[in-house]
């Protein structure tokens, strides 16, 4: 077997690596000569034999777009394209039409396990026709964790399902990440314990929040003890946005995705919190403080 | 009529001001020589006729209850002992119960208004037996806003009601002031619109979300454009924890007034966040970011 | 002066009366033939005289839209429209551009204040050229609260900036109903809170939390004691909802605002919350209670 | 070995079949005459031979503080009691005195894995002394999981750190539960999501939430598709409104887990939310539906 990837990141360059592995062959392009099989999407489309399967793995948004937009004029009608991104669902209709008009497949895959998935597999969760899906199994299936396909493979509905799916998974994300963070938080402001780490470790095995997450929260704090190294200025790639909005366009209450979202906002805001400054504002105001702004008012 | 009032601060000194102008004699007693007519409680209890009103408008916790333990030793069977400061309302009952073993009686007053209730009067909620309230009203009519009685005053229960009325008051007030705080931020960062304070100040009047505070903040706006010399850095005095630990205590969510202090602590952790640095760290562990970890993964 | 006002409703026809008073003629447009003064948009358009003013106060979404693009044809250049209603503020850039190629002016502008606007007069917050703004002052004028024109009326941007502002207020709203709503909640769980209403009513004069909204609660509850009238079915109508969406946009951490939005949601599913269904079903799960479902674990 | 159990409820009866898989001697009390070895805790203290090591495993609060009170005076110096339920980190203090004072040793543990603690084996957290600890190590050793001591195991500080890591522990779980709650409801309220038991236990493997309460919740959700026959009631045990309250009193910006609390406060208010009801109420004063109260408003 034979298909093409286009972004060699290092999200991209671990799963060649994967998917090589298990037998297939990969053609792969990167705007970077350094790491690049071909020099342009038509050199790769030349260099595969049709029918061809061709994998993105490129930034959300634009870059994925134009890639797909690209794609639509070098490939050949019976040719599948599977963007593996983290692109916003809503475009993944907009790329499958597109490509339709060209006679050409399309699938969504959204890909979790980071780094790690070079070595445990990852999780894939796709959306697109049962007939593109299957075509596409060996390549899912050198990519998903061993065992069985179902606990590391889902095609969870047509065209869309996959990002949406994946999109979700994040902000679910959020939240488990924001919880362990506050427990976290809790038992280090707590002088009765005195080995954090060591608690935070006990509870990776028997327990109930026993995760992953919990075990990759316990090996940072063993790299680097009190997290001293690291800024609490956390960024957010998207999909915690937009779960957030789908969670609005449904009606769903979503105060724990929402406030890990919030949180990452408030992290960043370097110049301070215009809406505690209008509070803070305010309490002065009442309290009379005007000659030390700073100070706590006792109305 | 004739009162005493211990603490002569900013509230205990605008409040005699306004007792005074209501034809009732205040003997004030304070630390500061500067300001008090007395050298001691005790003096205080001398320079009053039996039975005697004793105000007590001092900090609360420790302060408030070594002054009622030091009158329950100067005072006599009959007098009557007010706090007006922010006690816990658990507090109260213990007062009444010192203070009644001696033959004292005891209001709870929660006073509200900040600096403004000397011109505009204090919003009053008390707690005590009927008797003991009828007894102090004309001091709570000095003390309250012009206008119907109820419109600014109310007995609310028995000993504790008045302060956890004015608790709850407190409460309610960080979630508005936060409700405003959210709404100025979002205008503040929105190109379209030219003239925030402007826009605040439209709605002062006719709007549904009219109000003192957002006359407050229109105020705050017009003398600090921007809030430019306002820190972000929120303090608290305990009514707003106290109203979440009571939330708590009766099963009702108080999402609003537990963000709204929750956004307090936020802001006076000047090291940064524990849990968003361990959110950082995680995302660190799964997106690979080693090298540079203060950047964000894309998983 | 003359202008057109289309949409009686309500709000529509309060403001018509309020217009009226004010000494302007106005020339209703409604569906319905018992309140219209008119029988169509084309001959509400012949019964003015150019140039012309026509408010549009009808339901956001298709109804405005629709109003809009009929307008644009029986409207001539150099008129004016204004959008009263509370659309989302993207619709307004779009009716602008449809109005401005028939050489149409637009004009949007949020109205606050509900039933009561007819008597309090209403807040308004507007959006467009100021040579626009200024043709419909005398309008603007008629319909804000007696008083200083910036205490209820502002220019606050360019097309889209009033309904920008307007959805911000609304949002605000949201969240200081909903402090208020938890603070009565607790208030009214504590047994030694002998007097709600009288409690909230004390309130509206003289306190740091004093407002329209408070005034009006206490109304309520004066009415209709212990709210036993009262579904907790909430509604929202879309401007909580944009102006989350806007938090997000802006990356401002909502945390207020959202969590009174999400509240509503959660009042209106009828058949139990799903996410609590599933925490329940986990509880289940891992505590064993395979026999009695509903109960409690104690892992 | 020899040990005595005071409690053989599911978790006190599951534990003393592993704790005598494991070779150790169990003595176990328990009021219900069909599953008990002694008839009081007298017995149960005749019964072992000095010096002995009491693990008590009834329900926290009362029911554990007075079988402490009453192992007081059974035991003897040099005895050893370990309280493994859930209670509250403040009384360990307590228990720990009224223990000292007759020579008797206390260590409290957190013990977390539910049912499944049996087959797994438990993640276990104690606080106490250094040799008390290491003296009832064996017991501890049967409890936890195979595989390394601290994968499962803590001896996380003085007396008090146990139950304090536990009750945190749970705080954390209660918002990794929600955080799974609020993705699952988003994903089936969503049409393109066509399975969403699948699309879930997809992620039981190379995703970044994977974890024990996603396979548990998976497991749910295949024995109860849709989970039609769970309630949204859930109730709460303890721990997490402690979490809450520690991290008001540290501090520590509880977002998340105060939002799974609340979440479940709201859960269980069958007569509807006060909160909302007063919103409601405000909606139908300001937008004038006297006639049809439950209805939306448009101010």
């Amino acid at each position: 077997m034979q298909m093409g990837l286009v972004g060699l990141g290092k999200m991209g360059g671990f799963m060649r690596t994967r998917i090589k592995d298990a037998g297939i062959e990969v053609v792969g392009f990167d705007p970077r000569p350094e790491v690049t099989d071909v020099g342009s999407l038509a050199e790769l489309t030349e260099a595969l034999d049709a029918p061809r399967i061709v994998w993105v793995m490129v930034p959300s948004g634009e870059p994925t777009r134009s890639t797909v937009r690209t794609l639509s004029e070098t490939l050949s009608p019976g040719d599948l394209v599977i963007d593996g991104g983290n692109s916003k669902y809503t475009d993944d209709a907009i790329n499958a039409e597109l490509l339709s008009a060209k006679g050409i497949s399309y699938i969504d895959c959204g890909v979790s396990g980071g780094v790690w998935g070079l070595e445990n597999g990852y999780g894939l969760m796709c959306g697109g026709a049962k007939a593109d899906v299957e075509r596409a199994m060996p390549i899912f299936d050198a990519l998903r964790p061993p065992g069985e396909r179902a606990d590391g493979f889902v095609h969870a509905g047509q065209v869309g399902a996959g990002h949406y799916a994946k999109m979700v998974h994040n902000g679910i994300e959020y939240g488990l990440m924001h919880a362990y963070g506050e427990g976290y938080e809790i038992l280090d402001a707590e002088p009765l314990i005195e080995d954090v780490t060591g608690t935070l470790r006990a509870w990776t095995n028997g327990t109930v929040v026993r995760s992953w997450l919990l075990e990759l929260l316990v090996k940072a704090l063993q790299e680097d003890p009190g997290l001293a190294e690291i800024s609490d200025y956390t960024t957010d790639s998207g999909e915690g946005r937009w779960t957030v909005e789908e969670a609005i366009r449904h009606s769903v209450p979503a105060n724990v995705i929402s406030a890990a979202l919030f949180a990452r906002f408030a992290s960043r805001q370097e110049g301070g919190s215009p809406a505690l400054k209008a509070v803070s504002a305010l309490r002065n105001q009442f309290g009379g403080h005007s000659v030390v702004p700073k100070s706590a008012s006792s109305q």
